[in-house]
């Protein structure tokens, strides 16, 4: 029996446009070859550079091409968060979490429900203790929980990091990946380009290129040059100019729309079986975009365990507690396996989730 | 007037096989896309990493792909170095040294003549202060000398790292561009693989690729993979497996050829310049390979004093010092800039240096 994955996320094989990417690496190579094969500026290659200031509305050199996203969260960790106090949500992505207390931070979750961040929370969080080094969030179908941050909230936080002078990096890689409902402005776009902004090409063209970018404040930039040259040199630049010849060549859009049909449907297909196998079992959230969903299993339940058997039984998955979320939670993707697996994995989920208590 | 660069350590443009890497990202793609554009495993591309395997005859668990050598650096340094001892070569490669300091090491450097590091030099630090983390050197047309530690010495030391316990990490980036002599024996081989090693395609293929590797002991593969997932995930697999491409259609050695017969016509254009315009005014090398060689000026004269003179006069250089050498000596490349321009450089920095004194 071939194990279900909703553990990983990552886009199903078929959202990579494979030929169309292979076409732009070899036109990229042609047509600027001997700037991409040499070393080059520490962000990254210039016209992708370009183009991403021209999208967001800021300068050019607030720009930083990185290799991944989470190379730029590295780099802007090491410089601000050392030894000092950081603000995150609760739950949030595993990897910044581990990477702020290997430099020794004091990560600090603040509560979040099905509308994202409370800013309240963050108000208190403020009141006390010493000044945050920053706070780190991803307003937009969020990792892991699918969550979005409401407009309103948005506002506040904006607010509320205006009046203490808190830097705020918003973290964006699914916002674009987007099924239905309006699309709310970014923190970054609220606060007149005030606030930290990272994104990458990895869901709305392929993981494996390592495109991701940061906008920075203006004066960390000499920093972060700094830094990459004395780790990488020059980021990955086959891999920017390719995904500079895919926009360049107007693929872009038209493959957002096809990458996102093919998503919809499998989140569709999670929302449908959940509701079939699990109603009045266990509550889940509606993702309007992204990967994953947030499962909240009854508290007696522990999704390590769960986990456990569920991967005898051929279907996995990610226990909330890896995020900062409670024992009883988990994350399931929804993106890289089919709409018929989804459907059997979360059959062979539910037949481990104990049946509703027979009312007394 | 064009300012000739004798600072740039890069290939010329003439090196880099523009519309042959073009053919290979693209059949790469064509090939074996999915695996490339969806993340992969930390340590890289699969078939990279089995062809250097062979190639250095160890197990390919051994073999680290990174972004850039440096970057297999930064990593060993992070996990080996901080707050410790360490062993260079004076001079040695910038970029690691100011890296060390920054982790916190203790740099100790160790001296060296035109055959390379002085195996009296490392018994004598191993012999007193605490056991250093390890010994980083460039044995092979050292950056920025274009020394070469002869094999005497190379068997010594291999000899004392072996009685001390003593961890080597030897770099080796240009040991295949060589124009003239037997090539030696690495100091991996000679330690029967024990010796870590790592080398890159930057100079036998392309920079700007950024393909990178390490062959690291099997105890440090765990903890570099761990690194990889707390920095950029996977690394840049398109530049990886447009090498494997590259290396597959047996386009390695003629390139390689040809690259050398291109940098060997700057060398020596080098070389006969320096001794049309600065014998008996100042001393040099004749590195068999590599991008440098190493200019030692009359003590009075401060290399740094002089580049300022000389950019003004449109040749630029590195001053030794910034490795760690003498306040008289420089690096002068001579990869980057064409044979007639090396001519005119070093006319125009000769220029600059006083004209022997006359006997008295």
């Amino acid at each position: 029996m071939a194990v279900i994955s909703f553990a990983r996320g990552v886009p199903a094989p078929e959202c990579l446009a494979v030929d169309d990417l292979a076409d732009c690496a070899r036109a990229a190579l042609e047509r600027d070859g001997r700037t991409i094969l040499s070393y080059g500026p520490s962000p990254g290659y210039g016209p992708l550079r370009e183009w991403l200031a021209a999208r967001h509305e800021v300068d050019e050199s607030r720009i930083f091409l990185t290799n991944g996203s989470l190379q730029g969260f590295v780099f802007l960790a090491e410089r601000l968060a050392r030894g000092k106090r950081v603000l995150v949500e609760q739950p949030s992505y595993d990897r910044p979490l581990k990477i702020l207390r290997e430099l020794g931070a004091e990560v600090v979750p603040l509560r979040c429900d099905d509308d994202g961040l409370d800013p309240d929370a963050l108000a208190d969080a403020l009141s006390a203790g010493e000044p945050p080094a920053f706070l780190y969030l991803i307003p937009t179908f969020q990792n892991p929980s699918g969550r979005t941050l409401t407009a309103d909230r948005r506002r506040r936080i904006v607010e509320l990091a205006r009046e203490h002078g808190l830097f705020v990096l918003e973290d964006d890689p699914y916002g674009l990946i987007c099924y239905e409902g309006e699309p709310l402005p970014s923190l970054h776009e609220l606060s007149g380009g005030e606030i930290g902004y990272s994104s990458s090409f990895s869901k709305t063209i392929a993981p494996g290129l390592r495109v991701g970018y940061a906008i920075v404040p203006a004066a960390l930039t000499r920093k972060l040059e700094e830094l990459v040259a004395s780790t990488y040199i020059t980021p990955a630049l086959l891999a920017q100019a390719t995904v500079y010849e895919f926009l360049r060549r107007g693929l872009f859009e038209p493959n957002l729309e096809r990458v996102c049909a093919l998503l919809k449907a499998r989140r569709d297909a999670m929302l449908d079986a959940l509701e079939r196998e699990l109603e009045g079992r266990a509550r889940w959230n509606r993702p309007e975009g992204g990967y994953f969903l947030w499962l909240e299993l009854p508290d007696e339940i522990d999704a390590s365990e769960l986990l456990t058997r569920s991967s005898e039984a051929g279907v996995t998955f990610v226990p909330g507690a890896d995020f900062g979320g409670p024992p009883s939670s988990a994350r399931l993707a929804f993106s890289f396996v089919s709409p018929a697996e989804i459907d059997e994995g979360v059959r062979r989920l539910a037949a481990l989730v104990a049946p509703a208590a027979a009312p007394v």
